[in-house]
């Protein structure tokens, strides 16, 4: 029996009108990617090749935040992030910072098998790429017009202060804004859909997990998220279970919250379902806004948020596939 | 009451001599790092002041693998690395890839203080130096004879292939080389002492702890080990234990290691000690060496390794300080 899950972001309501044409493009972006992970698990591969596979489709899918079409940093380039990990053996690869490479989460499983090398970021990390197999693109490949009428209304709104006071200091550099920017910045208010990622558990039983993400709009050069951080917004134990994150990255890499929900399995004994329902309360006590999601061993799969909405589509062995954009 | 611990790095033997003038030499740099950091916590200040006074001590003196005297990338530059965290807030902050700035750990105290962004690595890193009011250096200030002979040596050891089989295509890029290579590199088998650390339990119940380095002798540029990782090399919670590591990063990264013996004492309800205990046995059988020194709100402290030795110190109000170079 195999299980597979993915998410295109969670933030506030992506899709106006859930009939529209941006809903089924969205939909039928899901839905390539689900297929993609779910081939794999067809042919008894492993869930490390679907979560990969899965999470590719997303990538090249220009309207996902993640490869093509990623958000802009300040300095409207694309700057990216990735990480995937095998729950069997803890293996896991990590980049940031890439600008340049087609797919990351190529790069990121390039690591993980032929690097004694964990994390690698900036030019080292795109340096990779000819050997990774990955196609080295220009930056211009992944800048949408979409992300750049983003980065402008995430510029105004900066400019006009609605997005929270900044301090002369800050201003200097960018990065040291007062952390009520951050708070909106993080959930995409300025329109992104969010991250995207991939679980799975495969018909022996093995678990992995995916995530590739351009990050926030408007972000710092530099800044790295939660999602290539194993532990934060990715991680995959056998012992317990599979998660990506997606949401407010800053509160999740403080949380370490991938490996808090995994510890809470392991360690608390609790069933998965519970081990997320405990840690949700306690982000939204911390005023901390996203979704997951997870599948364990048993192949239950979970996918909560609490943002307004989180694209997401899952499915089982023998089931109905389910893809939702709200 | 209050609670001090630090570490300069776990590893091979790292003194030949413990009578000798390397080991004195150390024995002082610690000293000073503990008496720094006391005097904070002796002023009623916070374990959070604390932990970074006792790093800065460690990353000026060139004796140790962090900030001046930092062990050397493959292209001779130092390359640095450095987060702390508050456990009362669970705000954080953490730098990666610095290259021009005198004290990570004074970055990293200010992403946790003024930015919304917790994580931020390479260029922008360097550039947050002013505001930070951190001093900016050239990376010749950072490079040592001593570090460079240790350099020369891993190049040596590499090129006559004692570090272990290395691929045609890994030897283009550096970063690929077999994971026999990261094995030995991790433990300093080139000689290097670890990674610097804090951790401390302030008279108001506070945790906190930091960690910075230079990583590991012959890194590629661009590799980001487990110190700056949030969750991997550092952690604080108020409501579980404060814990910074020092060895085999790559390992730490896979296991979280910082935030799951945190994890193991939060949700596992287990003593400090035997959180460790079970941590270390995990550790121990993945075949990742290096040690951690950890402490809790009761002012517990332990510091277990399971390499050859570990450079540590500690100190509780009222009690004789402890120095250990071997």
């Amino acid at each position: 029996m195999y299980a597979l899950a993915i998410h295109g972001g969670a933030g506030p309501l992506p899709v106006a009108d859930p009939a529209g044409a941006r809903a089924t493009a969205l939909s039928a972006g899901l839905s390539a990617a689900l297929r993609a992970g779910e081939r794999v698990l067809q042919a008894d591969g492993s869930a490390l090749d679907a979560v990969q596979a899965a999470v590719t489709v997303l990538e090249d899918d220009a309207l996902f935040n993640a490869g093509r079409g990623a958000v802009l940093t300040l300095d409207a380039t694309a700057e990216l992030d990735a990480s995937l990990m095998e729950g069997t053996t803890l293996r896991a690869g990590a980049v940031a910072l890439v600008r340049r490479t087609k797919n990351p989460i190529r790069l990121a499983r390039y690591l993980l098998e032929h690097s004694p090398h964990v994390f690698v970021a900036g030019e080292a990390a795109d340096r990779l790429a000819a050997v990774a197999g990955s196609e080295r693109v220009e930056n211009d490949y992944f800048i949408t017009p979409y992300r750049l009428e983003q980065l402008q209304a995430f510029r105004r709104c900066r400019g006009a202060g609605g997005m929270g006071e900044t301090t002369g200091v800050s201003e200097a550099t960018g990065v040291g804004e007062a952390t009520g920017v951050g708070d909106a910045r993080g959930m995409g208010d300025t329109g992104a859909e969010g991250t995207v990622g991939a679980v799975a558990r495969d018909r022996h039983g093995h678990l992995a997990a995916a995530t590739s993400t351009g990050g926030t709009t408007g972000k710092v050069p530099g800044r790295i998220g939660d999602s290539p951080v194993i532990g934060a917004g990715t991680y995959a134990d056998d012992q317990a279970c599979a998660v990506s994150m997606t949401g407010h990255g800053e509160w999740f890499l403080r949380t370490v919250q991938a490996y808090d929900i995994a510890a809470r399995v392991r360690y608390g004994r609790e069933p998965l379902a519970r081990a997320v329902a405990a840690a949700f309360e306690r982000l939204t006590h911390l005023q901390a806004r996203g979704g997951l999601i997870a599948v364990d061993t048993a192949g239950t799969i979970v996918m909560p948020y609490n943002s307004a909405g989180m694209l997401r589509a899952a499915v089982r062995e023998g089931g109905e596939a389910t893809i939702e954009v709200r």
